[in-house]
């Protein structure tokens, strides 16, 4: 079920949205946006910090509410859910799944899910496409005491969205690191690049609202295919 | 002056770095929070808020507030000013003044610092050192009508701190659009590297709380030197 203040932020969003409002333009004010939502000022309060930690607006103290710039057309959000905006449709970024298996975990893997040495792991790779073109090649683990099941089908849809509903787990937060490199051989092969050609290299840990990490992944962006976007709250 | 629950923040912050709690750990909870900081509870919510959209803590309903992973060592917070973290000293990573001229504005920059034809520019380019070693080249340009003033000396130092402090102008967001892609031969001269050697670009716009764009940075990073850490949240 969704929060009434996430349904005001969303349609909020919508109209700023529908109505192609330009970075700088100036939204209604506080009473006015309660008035027209017909909810109470702590709603619309939470609303608007959600709005303004995504990046959508900016409130200027004593002055007003205020739109940011949208990002540029073919740039992914590097915040959102592994790269992929909730506003590029399922069907256009299907996954092609390379290799599904059940394996042991090695140290790096029990560091980051947190998980036993006796613990069996899904292993799953995939390579991502956007509007045809080819995108990263990614190699997650879940934890089979968390995550029971997988198969090909649910692995050549959106896993996450498996997960959030057969297995009720929120996703909540996640820790990403990276770095730019050069490609080995077998990750360019799959990114249809050549050996050595440079990549971003990202490990991420998702961890589920109760703090459960349950998805380590390893990706490689394709450098032509690939442009993100990031908004920040510097203060 | 800070804000009564930036100064929470920074103390509950400062805590858990002191007691060098771990992932997961719980902190003391809300009526304890306000009990031990004597403020209020909507100062206590705020603090825990901000600690949270920093990826300090995260919140469980109904449970508690845990500590979030720390950052690998010698990886930089992505999001922060520029990636340099709050906690790197100032003294090791004084940058060096390649370039400081006046020029006037390309379409690029009119359209990023939103500015005039007839407006004048300065135009900074410097490299930047983390513990000896080199890890960006950055042209950063700012408009002369609203940073009035800048020189050698200024540029060898923190520009955004001498910005807050000569203007008081505060640094309240930016956009970031990055992507990777193989040196020029100028720019892998200035990070002793080679021509084609991969590299991470960034773009990006910092705008004052105000929504005024006051700098536009290009910057390369260093693909062997730099490591960056994201924390996101994903809901």
């Amino acid at each position: 079920m969704m929060l009434k203040y996430d349904k005001v932020a969303l349609e909020i969003e919508q109209s700023i949205e529908h109505k192609q409002l330009k970075a700088g333009s100036q939204l209604s004010n506080i009473e006015e946006l309660i008035a027209f939502y017909q909810v109470s000022r702590s709603t619309i309060l939470k609303a608007l910090d959600k709005l303004q930690s995504r990046g959508i607006i900016y409130q200027v103290q004593g002055s007003g509410i205020f739109v940011r710039k949208r990002k540029k057309e073919g740039y992914m959000n590097f915040l959102e859910n592994h790269g992929f905006s909730s506003d590029l449709k399922l069907e256009q970024r299907k996954p092609v799944l390379v290799q599904l298996e059940i394996i042991k975990p090695n140290a790096e893997i029990i560091e980051n899910l947190n998980c036993q040495l006796e613990d069996e792991i899904y292993k799953v790779e995939r390579v991502h496409f956007l509007e045809g073109k080819c995108y990263c090649y990614e190699t997650s683990y879940y934890n089979k005491m968390i995550i029971p099941y997988l198969n090909k089908e649910i692995c050549e849809g959106s896993i996450f969205n498996y997960i959030k509903n057969s297995f009720n787990i929120q996703i909540g937060f996640s820790d990403k690191y990276l770095q730019v490199g050069c490609l080995p051989k077998q990750a360019a092969g799959y990114l249809d690049l050549t050996e050595n050609d440079p990549g971003l290299f990202v490990t991420e840990i998702f961890y589920a609202h109760s703090g459960i990490a349950f998805d380590y992944s390893k990706t490689v962006y394709h450098y032509q295919n690939t442009h993100f976007f990031v908004q920040s709250q510097l203060s």
